[in-house]
């Protein structure tokens, strides 16, 4: 499908307010991934597609992790919402015909993160915080932050996951934690 | 030993600090104990040892594992002060005689907690934060927590250590996560 198409199709499976960040996403992943030198075609396809999952109602989403083989622990089985990403993954590949492993592996880890996550999925990860429409306290510290190094913004984006989550008082997910070791450690060798 | 003989020898083991710290920890432990029915002999017991480790240094603790067979995962090879408790543990049983499997319990896991952990084990951990010479922003607000609901105190424990732990650019156990995982989800049962 072109950009195009699936911007239409996308238009109809999420709210107005979930499209524009998806469109503002895609803008901004394509932007970073000019700056870092990764392919702008992908970057544009994953930072589109990363929240095609996000308005699939709990219910339905656990049932389609039943169907596509996603492993639900006990933290995204209180959370569903935190399934999202590899729920988008599969939509992205059945309902998108997205075929590109890089594309689905940062579609599938936007949310958590991971360990060893490569250059584009970094780029989604940190656009998702920081495309324009973001607004939280720091939002403008880590868009400039990402322009200069992307692994530092990753870094912030974690850590201000766990402040977010630890305010509202909901569950930490392990990957996310793990995500954040991992890129100290990353940061720490340079 | 009795609970002077332990000081005597604790004395000369920790820094002038580190065992006014341990003294506190006892009496705290003490008073969190006959407030929630603990046995007080115990708490004072844990509360007394629970730092028995903490001044090893870093290449002993890391041989020390290697004698007593305690695992050494990747974050704590990176920052050995985490091994102060199930170290701490270990000397418990060989320097000072403590043969209680919920004593030794409750000093192997005060600084990470670990989930399912007893009633005597959130004593520990939660007076180890308390005690009168803690002076970190919301101490005291602790205090009057522990008093009320212990597993509150627990939840807000963990929470201090990761704000720690993220605000020094630290690794976060994933032990601490899953307590903190725990104790939420035994709260929201309530």
């Amino acid at each position: 499908m072109t950009i195009e198409n699936i911007k239409k199709k996308l238009e109809t499976k999420l709210s107005p307010k979930r499209y524009i960040h998806s469109v503002n996403v895609m803008d901004t992943a394509v932007l970073l991934a000019d700056r870092y030198g990764e392919d702008s075609g992908k970057a544009a396809l994953a930072g589109l597609l990363h929240d095609c999952a996000r308005d699939v109602k709990a219910d339905e989403a656990i049932r389609l992790c039943g169907i596509h083989a996603i492993k639900v622990d006990y933290i995204s089985s209180m959370q569903p919402e935190l399934l999202h990403g590899q729920l988008g993954e599969k939509l992205a590949r059945v309902e998108y015909g997205v075929d590109d492993p890089q594309v689905l592996k940062a579609i599938s880890i936007h949310t958590m993160g991971s360990p060893g996550m490569d250059l584009l999925s970094k780029i989604i990860f940190v656009a998702d915080y920081i495309e324009p429409a973001r607004t939280f306290p720091g939002a403008e510290v880590m868009r400039e932050e990402a322009l200069i190094n992307l692994d530092k913004a990753v870094l912030s984006a974690v850590d201000s996951t766990i402040n977010y989550v630890i305010g509202k008082g909901g569950l930490l997910h392990i990957d996310t934690i793990d995500t954040r070791n991992w890129i100290l450690m990353e940061l720490k060798k340079v």
